[in-house]
């Protein structure tokens, strides 16, 4: 047997889908599935988009430009102008999916063996793409307690050393919801440039917000031109996560040069995605106002629902589509197995994502689901019902013992 | 100026593209280039792929299956099948092409560090791909003179030491046009057998194949079955390259295990493309047939002209839809550049690849170039007039110096 790489062995699993073969069990046993546990909208994607492939008269597919057509490209900078985000097509490289963006930051920033900070909890993927690339994981974690909000700047501080190359951020926050203020990210921006290190935005939920909190992008604040990075994609925007189209936006040209090296040696992004991509920016205001208050709606009914449930604790998100919840468990990965191997209710059961995989400090949010409101109001209010009873009945069989 | 990572800025930049700027000078004075340079075909998709995704009836695009839907592995199952490759679809993972396939396979079996052995001239973004994943390229010469087959078996067996992880391929080959026969792939697996090593072969250019030669895969080979890994893509066949779907191919299940960590990673492969490369699978026989019928007729006519100009030498191609060209100059990639800034004949030039970027070993091929049959037989033979008189107009400027 020839030997596999430590880096392929250690790399992390996904912890959304790790108990897939359960909910997978349970399908297959005739059991309807709701599933909370997953990032996939289910609202249609806007009309200009799917004409846009549906009408594209093509022959055959050449590769296309390996920083995505001028044409997408100056339609985005347009798009980022209307957000008061000053860009040009230059600044813009178009890639396969945020995924894609992410993997190519990191790995021109980083070597191997060096470090990126991270506030968790955090989308748990960012730990993926980190061990793929050989780079450290340096948390700062943030609390429940205090709605997930950026942590003090002394424990970040304390953490950059000389091996610190950026630090990481998703802005609303996947998982927690959060919406970083203006000035939490100057803040940020700031420090970035006293320490000469990359700030990286994760910003695909730019328009999922649902206070008054105005959404401030990275590339907004002009002082730290040269250390900010912005991470885009249209798959939760516009319904697309199948598409497979993001973009990486910075003013550092150098950076830009680094990160044109691996998008050629990728040749391209897919062609009839960026088409999709691209017409989906002559979608009217409306399209994303209509998707905002859907979303918001469901928001509103989640969360009075949940906190029904006797001592089940909300963290309430101002922004994204999740939000993490403190179940009375003492193993929140255990109970949601239960839920989908040993539980249902008249043959409907639900799937979380347990929280602890959104942290790399080991043993926090053991008690945390994230939960994503990409139900409708009904199937929501119908899956925290079979949440509240699953709870009583894995109660039964797990006393719940006080640490 | 926050520090880059070494490893962004010490990849290599791709030949193929390298005078892409210059081809654009060109282009804006008026001058109408034929590109000899890029593997880009112009022959259109099968109507089956085209019509799949405009019939295409979605309203949103999920993420999809992160190996692929089980459906598109079925057919290509079937295909393999077809052409004697005995596979079941648990053996394949779509990925978003040949690229990424590369990626996967370099990262799950190669640590930072540990050396992969290539016969070269080969694809130059292998070197791109080893790069980035901090991988070594030991390459093994394969002779112009003895039209670039395998190097004999003791030039490979020495080259190998406790870092070797893999043997890879390109078979047909791009860059040479060569063909590996039966008994050279299993000589190959043997030698991967007895070093307990991969054996990675890029079969993309399967079909493309002039002579008597039948193609014999990796996979076919059943006492190898751990150690071999097939790399694939819908780019050249189908002419899809703008699609970014391709696959790998293997039998070890624990090496797939891992691959599927990498895949689960970026999420899943671009939706409709992989509705227009499942769609593919539908076209009859004659399409394939037709294609190849056609570039062997453009094969034909290109060897035929470049053996009437003086002094130029030509490996002739068995497979693949490329030919490496040997020209009476001292530094091909110069007379290139002199081609696109220099030269025109009738307002027409032509861009050509210069070989040395597909050897890693320094200094070789210097006065080599690929080229690519991808244009219509009269574009073909007006090319090669250009070339022919480009050669002329050179050599009153640079009379060649025998070294």
């Amino acid at each position: 047997m020839p030997k596999l790489s430590k880096r392929g062995t250690e790399l992390p699993t996904s912890p959304i889908r790790k108990l897939v073969v359960y909910s997978d069990q349970a399908k297959s046993k005739g059991i309807e599935v709701l599933h909370l546990n997953i990032g996939q909208p289910d609202i249609e994607a806007p009309k200009e988009a799917i004409n846009a492939v549906q009408n594209s008269n093509l022959n055959l597919l050449p590769y296309g430009s390996s920083q995505g057509s001028f044409s997408y490209r100056k339609k985005l900078s347009e798009y980022y102008r209307k957000n008061e985000i000053d860009v040009s097509p230059d600044e813009i490289l178009i890639t396969t999916g945020a995924s894609e963006a992410l993997t190519f930051a990191l790995n021109s920033i980083c070597d191997s063996g060096e470090e990126i900070i991270i506030p968790e909890p955090f989308y748990a993927n960012y730990n993926g793409f980190a061990s793929a690339a050989n780079v450290k994981v340096v948390p700062v974690i943030s609390e429940f307690n205090s709605q997930f909000q950026l942590p003090s700047l002394e424990n970040i501080d304390e953490k950059i050393n000389s091996k610190t190359k950026a630090i990481l951020l998703c802005n609303p926050s996947n998982p927690t919801g959060y919406v970083y203020s203006k000035k939490e990210i100057i803040t940020l921006c700031e420090l970035a440039v006293k320490h000469n290190i990359f700030l990286v935005v994760d910003e695909v939920y730019r328009e999922f917000i649902y206070t008054d909190t105005k959404h401030y992008s990275v590339i907004q604040y002009s002082r730290s031109g040269k250390n900010s990075v912005m991470i885009d994609s249209v798959s939760k925007r516009y319904s697309l996560c199948g598409a497979r189209v993001g973009c990486i936006v910075t003013k550092n040209k150098k950076l830009m040069k680094n990160l044109m090296k691996f998008a050629h040696l990728r040749l391209s992004p897919p062609t009839y995605a960026t088409i999709a991509s691209e017409a989906s920016l002559d979608a009217p205001d409306t399209y994303l106002k209509g998707v905002i208050k859907e979303y918001s709606k469901r928001r509103e009914v989640l969360i009075k629902s949940l906190r029904k449930i006797p001592e089940v604790k909300v963290s309430e998100p101002k922004g994204a589509f999740y939000c993490i919840v403190k179940l009375p468990v003492n193993d929140a990965e255990d109970f949601s197995k239960f839920l989908l191997t040993s539980f249902h209710n008249e043959n409907q059961t639900v799937m979380l994502a347990p929280a602890s995989g959104f942290y790399s400090t080991p043993g926090i949010g053991k008690n945390e689901v994230r939960i994503a409101f990409i139900l409708d109001c009904k199937k929501l209010i119908r899956a925290v019902k079979i949440i509240k009873l699953g709870l009583i009945a894995y109660k039964e069989k797990h006393p719940l013992i006080i640490e």
